[in-house]
C-alpha cells in the first residue's frame, strides 16, 4: 500500500471565466440541480426525467425521432456509438477532414473496420460539397458520409445544403458532428435530413461535461437493426441502451449518470425558457462584438470568410503576442480561460468560447480589457480602449 | 419541430432511502462539492485534482499502480474498457459465469473477438477455482481469467485465493469486477496479484453514477502495450487516456468529467477519513444486523452459505410476500428502495444494499420497521417488533 501524508483539503478551485472550447460556464440552477439527493435509475420518478430530456433533446435537434438520447460519456463517447453503431467491417465512408475532429472520426471508422474515403480541406477551410458529391459518385457504395458542422479546432462553420438528399440518393447515411453548434446555431436534424447527429453538454449547453446527445432516424435505426455483426461496443450498442430508454420497455442496460440527467434537464429547461430565436440571436451578436474587439488588436479570423462559428472563434495571434505567456496571464492574473491551437496550429492561434452561458457581453469585455491591458504591456502601439469600444460600438448598434 | 405543450416543473424528486443495487446514498458534502462552477479540464488546478484523485484510488484499491485512473463513464465502461485493452481477436478468456455480470463480460469479450472458456456455476453459488485451475491446464494458452468478485445479480461473495499467482504460472492475465466491493469489503489488489481492476462510483464509494475507477498493472499495461492490433475503442483506449493522466504529459484526449470528478474527489476524501478496516467493520456490523432481522422476517440468503456479500444482501422472498407489491409499496409510502432479481431470479428475490453511506443502523430499522408492517398485513402470522429486535440485538452485541 503506497504510503502518503498529504493531507486533501476542501475543495476550492479558482474562479474562472471559461471562454475556452468547453466547459462553459454553468447556469447556478444547474449546479444546484446537481446537488440534489439521487433517486434510482429505474425509479418511475427518473424514468419521467429521462422522459423529459428525451422531448426537449428532440425540441433542440428539431426533429421527431424516436431514438434521441443521452449517451453516458462526453462528446467522443456519443461519435464512437454513431461510428461503431452504423459502421461495420468492410464499410466505405466519406470522412470530411479539415480538422481533429473529422480525423477522430477516421481513427474509430478504422478501428471499426471500415474503409475511410477522405475528403481533405486545409485547416481553417469547409470540407467542399461538391467533392464529397464527387465521391458519392465514384468510390463506389459508400455506407455514410461524416461531417462535422462546427470544427472546434479551427472555428469552421461547416455548411451543409442539400448533403443529406445528397447522399440519401446514394443510399449513403449522413452523420454529424454538432458537439460545437448544438443550443448555439441551428441544427435542424429532420429538415437537413440528418441520420446520426450528436453532441456534448459542455458547449453551448452549458451544462458539466458528460452525456452526450444524440438522435438517430428511423433509416439509421433500421440499418442498426439489419446489421450482419453485433456491434463491436457492449457499453455503446443502441439497441440495448434503447431498451433502457424507450418507454414501456425500461429494461436495465448500465446505471445511468443520475446526478447529470438532473443537469441536462435543467440545462435544457433554461435554453428551452430563453428560445432557440433568441439563444442563436445571443450567440450570434456577442460573437460579433468579440470579432470587432479582436480584430482591433490585431487578431485576425482563421476561418476562411464567412465560415467562423458564432460559438467559437478561432483567431490567430498577432506576431507581438506570445501564445504561452499571456494565455498563462490571463488565466493567472484574470481568471480567464481561453483555448490554445491544436495539431498543426499549436502556439498560433487562439479558441475563444462564447458558449451558452459564457456568451454574454460582460464575458466580451472582460476578456477584451484584460487582453487590452496585457498586449499595451507586450506592444507598445496597442492603445488601450481601443478593443472594448469596437465591441461595444458593434454590440449597440446590432439589430435587435 | 415537434410540438409539446408540457411545461418542465421544478426538479422536485422525492426523497428515497436507497437500498437497492445502487446509487446508495450520496454524503451532502459529495452533492455539495459537484455544485462547485466548473474549471476547465486542462486547468491546471484540475489537474491536482485528478492527481489527488489518482493518489486516493490507489490508496482504496491497495495498489502502487500506476495506471489507475476513474473512466469517464459508468461501471460497464470500466470493464468494457479492461476487455477491449487487454483482449484480442483470437484470444481465450476463461470467465466465471454465475450471474449477470460475468455473462456481460463473456459478451465483451466474444464482441472483441476473443474465445470464452466458460466456467459456469449455479447462481447463488461461487465459481470453483479448481475449475479455473483446471481449465488453465486443459485449455490451452489462455490469455485471461475474469471473474466477479462481488456479483450484484446474486449476492455471491467470491473467494479470490492464490488466483493471481495460479494466473501468472499460466501466463495469464487476471481481470476482477469489484463494482460492488471496492469501499465496502476489502479489494487488495497488489497482494491479490490482480492486473485489471474496476469497479463503480455509485455503490459502495457512495459518489453518483458517472465514473468508473480502474487500475492496471504493469503486465497487464506491458501487454496493452504491445498488442498486434489496434484497441477497438478509440474512447477507452488506455494508451490515449493514459497520456492524460500522466503527470507531465497531460494530453488532450476527451474532455474529462469535471463535476463527477469533484464528486469521486469529495467521496473518497470521505472514505480516507473514515479508515479502511473502520469502513470495512461497518459494513460488516450493519450486515449481519439485516440479515438477523430479515431472517426473522422468514427471508433466506441466496448465497450458498459463508458466500454473502457484507454489502449487497441477496434473499429469496417467503412464499407469502408479493415482489412487486410489496416493493412498491416500499418505493411509494415509504420511501425505501430495494432491488428486485435479475434474470431467473425476478420475482424470487430481492437486493439490498447496505453500501457506503447506505449502511447506517437507521438503514436497517427503517427497511425492517416498514418490512414488518407490510408483511403483518399480507401474513398475520408475522410479529411486528420482531425483525427490528432481531437486527437490534445483533447490533448490540456485535464485537467492536
Amino acid at each position: 500500500m503506497p504510503g502518503f501524508t498529504q493531507q486533501y483539503k476542501d475543495l476550492s478551485p479558482s474562479r474562472r471565466l471559461l471562454l475556452g472550447p468547453g466547459p462553459s460556464l454553468v447556469h447556478p440552477r444547474v449546479l444546484r440541480a446537481m446537488s440534489t439527493p439521487l433517486i434510482g435509475h429505474l425509479d418511475p420518478e427518473f424514468l419521467v426525467i429521462m422522459d423529459e430530456i428525451q422531448e426537449l433533446l428532440r425540441w433542440l435537434f428539431q426533429t421527431d425521432n424516436s431514438f434521441t438520447i443521452a449517451v453516458s460519456g462526453t462528446g467522443s463517447a456519443a461519435m464512437e456509438t454513431a461510428i461503431v453503431n452504423l459502421i461495420e467491417p468492410g464499410d466505405r465512408v466519406i470522412v470530411g477532414m479539415n480538422g481533429i475532429f473529422g480525423a477522430r472520426i477516421a481513427q474509430m471508422v478504422t478501428r471499426c473496420g471500415g474503409t475511410v474515403v477522405e475528403i481533405q480541406a486545409d485547416w481553417g477551410t469547409p470540407i467542399p460539397l461538391d467533392q464529397i458529391a464527387h465521391q458519392l459518385q465514384a468510390a463506389g457504395p459508400i455506407k455514410a458520409v461524416a461531417i462535422v458542422h462546427a470544427e472546434t479546432s479551427t472555428g469552421v462553420w461547416q455548411p451543409l445544403d442539400n448533403l443529406g438528399a445528397l447522399c440519401h440518393g446514394h443510399e449513403a447515411l449522413l452523420i454529424v458532428d454538432t458537439v460545437t453548434s448544438l443550443g448555439g446555431l441551428p441544427v435542424k436534424v429532420d429538415e437537413w435530413d440528418i441520420d446520426a447527429c450528436y453532441s456534448a453538454t459542455q458547449k453551448c449547453l452549458s451544462c458539466p461535461p458528460g452525456l452526450a446527445p444524440l438522435t438517430l432516424s428511423d433509416r439509421a435505426l433500421h440499418v442498426i437493426q439489419n446489421r450482419n455483426t453485433p456491434c463491436q461496443s457492449w457499453y455503446l450498442d443502441c439497441t440495448l441502451v434503447a431498451d433502457y430508454w424507450t418507454k414501456g420497455k425500461r429494461t436495465y442496460h448500465h446505471t445511468a449518470p443520475i446526478s447529470m440527467a438532473y443537469a441536462l434537464r435543467e440545462a435544457l429547461r433554461l435554453i428551452h425558457e430563453e428560445g432557440l430565436d433568441a439563444r442563436f440571436a445571443r450567440h450570434q451578436r456577442n460573437s460579433q462584438a468579440l470579432r470587432a474587439g479582436l480584430e482591433a488588436l490585431g487578431f485576425t479570423l482563421v476561418p476562411a470568410p464567412g465560415h467562423s462559428l458564432l460559438t467559437l472563434t478561432c483567431v490567430a495571434l498577432p506576431e507581438w503576442l506570445d501564445d504561452k505567456t499571456i494565455r498563462s496571464r490571463l488565466l493567472h492574473e484574470f481568471h480567464i480561460e481561453v483555448g490554445g491551437g491544436l495539431g498543426p496550429l499549436a502556439g498560433k492561434v487562439w479558441r475563444i468560447g462564447l458558449m451558452g452561458e459564457s456568451s454574454t457581453f460582460d464575458s466580451v469585455v472582460t476578456l477584451l480589457a484584460a487582453l487590452e491591458h496585457l498586449s499595451s504591456q507586450a506592444n507598445p502601439s496597442v492603445q488601450p480602449g481601443k478593443a472594448v469600444s469596437a465591441a461595444l460600438q458593434k454590440y449597440n448598434t446590432w439589430p435587435r
